[in-house]
């Protein structure tokens, strides 16, 4: 039996070849069917009808990923089609080589604050800053940030104290614009499915910065982050944030197993976002310790410097004498 | 090649009778490793070993499918094994012929409570009437219930109007006393998987409300109800109570979907429960719509004469006279 | 103590009106903190400070909001805000007045394929097709729609029946251009969030059909369409299509409590994908039923001539036999 | 106004004082109804009557709370009631002072089988065992477990080798037997509220690891403990093992978040169980890391001979090597 399927696939294979010099789509579902009908018409049992129409499927399906198994069967941004680490270059920041700290004030509100923020990092040796200028919220009437005042604010604080900037984007228009302004363009978790805007940011050389969606599976988490790769930049950082699930005390489920099967099933550096997978800033140091050991590239945090009167996500934004505490336990357990 | 896969497939069905002969067990993991190993060492391509152990093991799968076909593959509770609806008797009423409705407070609290409810519901020609004895609540200091005092109160006032009870039970070993005070044993959402209470209550003739479980599937749904009915009672009655998601405007979300494919996959009668799925009384009336237009055989709802001061569930418990607004919209609609 | 409230109110008005022509942000959480400070040092008990804290929070609260009443803090889509029903004009259609039907396939593949769809649908009564032309798939090597052939393919077909498009539209770029094309724009699950989308379709004046989110809260939801009609259209229908959840019998889990919810809490036109939610056909009939038992203003179904070849979503396609048997069972329960 | 409401506190601190000797209930709805009718009939704006009724009913539960205070509104299981670590004596080992390691198989099948583990863990300096002889299966065709057999197998073996037994009970009736086998009563996530069980687990004296249910809130999962505590029995080990979400790549989704708010929210120890979350073993050492960083007290994991052959949950327990690799990983990172 084993021989007869091996003899089957050999000339799968052959037909394969020959489709693909005509350019002929290899899945043929109609031609299925009637393979299907004919062989199922000779059977007489003893298994049933539709027993011997799954064997034949799966024996089908095994065929045709012998057929793709050159080409898209392996995804770009899978391990088995691309063993080694990327290291996900931002200035003279390598993502992906050591663990990496992201942090920064959720929205960028003036230069005063940015500054307090960037300088308080600087001090700490931080090199990446994260602040929002187009921001994605709930309600129309919240605060949307400034925009490109914004992104000029980061680009020039960050300049002062050379660092490197993330910064959101939410329009395939403006991620050209973005270029301009930040070192790595972050995709948010209510992007993940925005396929314009992936494709248009597989479009550029900045690395990405691609969040995990709100109830995304791992598995679409990935098939996003190929969307980038596909276009030809190979430079993602993926971030795991918390899915939305019925806990309550937390603003999200960190699905901590969610990195070990990240950086097994892909080759991509992967972060834990630690404020918005909590929402709350009284267990960033557990969590923030919990990510590294769990094999993360790095953490994202939010820093403010006056977190209860920040415009946005106020409850979740460290201070900078809350940061400089997670920075002391993080280094002290030698996971930083 | 299908002739092959047939006739090994008819030596494994003579195997298998073999084995039943020698009390010897169907699946066998070591010798399938043992049989899997051999293949692989015989494989020579282009399939690789792990797609032809994948083939191999779903032949293997089918063919002791075969053997198992007919014994348990096909649950009692499943409507290939018994394709004609079951009737579950309460006295004279038939649930599963024709739409009912279940009615009655969250806790059994007084005999007056319980004596303005029955009034009611007996005026609108109902039936069944439920009401808690024994309470599982979250906190250990919440109102527990009355115990078999309630059991008792439900007993009497029920008689007096010539109405059924259907009252939770909890534990295993209450399970035979229950019998002389209820006429339908509920058993709640929270022990869907209690199965030394699913078991209990196989032993016993008195028809079982077996609820969903909190975050039960449909299939382990209808595995807990195989759990009693593979004890010797059939007289099951499934109801639909709402999942838990992250969604926060409702209590629970009404999984409706879940009634017809109830309904395709087992002969039991299928109810839903509109207190609990909703936690709110002001959409009432539309989800029992609902749930009667998607083939439920009946409603479950809970109703107490001054909700405000309920002991448990104040916010989701209809008045009489919003309990007869719904009969009215029921009764309209003819799906009552 | 009520009166010292209510005249605090006043005061609070006062400073409204005159911060609002002044032009401050009436919330101003350094202000708030202080305030609060300063009421906290006066605190001598029994009641400690973080109680004190909360309640004066909640008056600060109450206060606030009663400046913003005559304000935002109805929304536009709010049906307090706007007591009567709105009414979305598609052609002579009018979606809110009575049930309508949406059909068609998931996507738009050959004019033949719509051709044959449409002519059914024709036949059937029905006034507005879908399909699918700029497909979001999960994966970039999936079939990603035939973009604008695919709308010039369904305009020509619909003007031949005289129907009217319905199709899904992914780029804020691409809007301007759909007019041209389609009679309802199509926001999916997964741009629900995707607020420069909603922002470009508020912007124009073709009717909008915004499906909820993967896993959106209803609120969520309601604040998505806000985008839209704060922008200007308010000609916006939408679309409970099941949510994300663990129960794997089904695609997603449909949230039917949504739909009276959404009717209640908001003025907008409320219909339910059948095709989506459930992610199988055989349980159509009783899913469309219960959803029109409901309260939804229609229903919204995926059509294909042959599913078994559909480059998308073949199991969840009815052929043109099982959609006549769905609107022979609406038509024959009068919910349609 | 806030001399008031604290002169008001002052009052309701009285009168609770006064209900308490006269045995009389604390919280009376009825009363605080007719309250708030009376004091919304004084209301003459600019408050509406609801925001009034709202704000007299924060100032009502804030009072109910300052009766309260001094009961129940601390749990037993709280820290804010008892701040030190609760340590859980099992012989000589001490859970919660320092990291503990439970190991062994799924089911107990054979003295054979959990010989061969027992002196595997011994070897490694493990001192507690763990073995389901009571097996609560979503099918009753299951291997249900070898029933107090099993309990005696592992008392034996266990007693061989110095360890002691963590096993679990799923009868209420069955407590008070297992106290003679297992030095650990084990309580199941399908089981969590099974208030019955967690009462008889309060009436022993022997330590009691309950595993948070399948979809359990972090709050019930307390309450759930809180029943054990309450009955007298306070050596309670908390186990996070993951909770039911839409993920499929693995078992579970762990909720490391839930571990340090445990801590922070209770004096009992923590711990994790790295098989029943994940449901896979190629990533327990991640895992088994992340959660110890995260501030567990420990690791439960399934080990077992031949896990290709167990009788239950073969795809997740390691066998011996890979348990001996996790021990040398952890131990080389000083976690454990």
């Amino acid at each position: 039996m084993l021989q007869l399927i091996n003899e089957r696939a050999e000339i799968v294979q052959e037909i394969g070849h020959l489709k693909e010099k005509q350019g002929t789509k290899r899945f043929d579902p109609v031609r299925e069917r009637e393979m299907l009908d004919k062989i199922v018409a000779h059977n007489h049992g003893p298994f049933d009808d539709n027993v011997v129409r799954h064997l034949f499927k799966e024996i089908f399906k095994a065929s045709l990923e012998l057929q793709e198994e050159d080409k898209n069967k392996q995804l770009l941004v899978s391990r088995k089609r691309h063993p080694e680490d990327t290291i996900v270059k931002v200035g003279d920041v390598e993502v992906g080589r050591k663990p990496v700290m992201i942090a920064g004030p959720c929205s960028v509100e003036t230069e005063e604050q940015v500054d307090t923020v960037a300088k308080g990092l600087a001090e700490q040796g931080i090199k990446l800053i994260r602040g929002g200028a187009f921001k994605p919220r709930t309600s129309p009437y919240d605060f949307q940030g400034l925009g490109i005042e914004g992104l000029k604010i980061l680009r020039k604080v960050a300049d002062r104290y050379g660092l490197k900037v993330v910064s959101e984007i939410v329009n395939p228009a403006d991620i050209e614009m973005a270029t301009q302004y930040v070192d790595v363009i972050q995709l948010g978790a209510r992007n993940m499915q925005n396929f314009e805007l992936l494709k248009a940011a597989g479009q550029v050389k900045t690395p990405v910065l691609l969040k995990r969606g709100l109830a995304a599976t791992i598995e679409e988490f990935l098939f996003a982050a190929e969307y980038i790769v596909s276009r030809g930049n190979n430079q993602v950082i993926l971030v795991e944030r918390g899915i939305r699930t019925y806990e309550k005390w937390t603003r999200n489920t960190l699905d901590i197993l969610a990195v070990p099967i990240l950086k097994q099933e892909s080759h991509l550096p992967v972060l834990v976002d630690i404020s918005h997978s909590a929402g709350r800033k009284d267990i960033a140091i557990p969590i923030a310790k919990a990510a590294l050991a769990a094999g993360a590239d790095g953490i994202m945090v939010e820093v403010h410097p006056d977190p209860a009167v920040a415009l946005s996500d106020a409850n979740q934004q460290l201070n900078l004498d809350q940061f400089n505490e997670l920075m002391t336990a993080l280094k002290g357990s030698q996971l930083l």
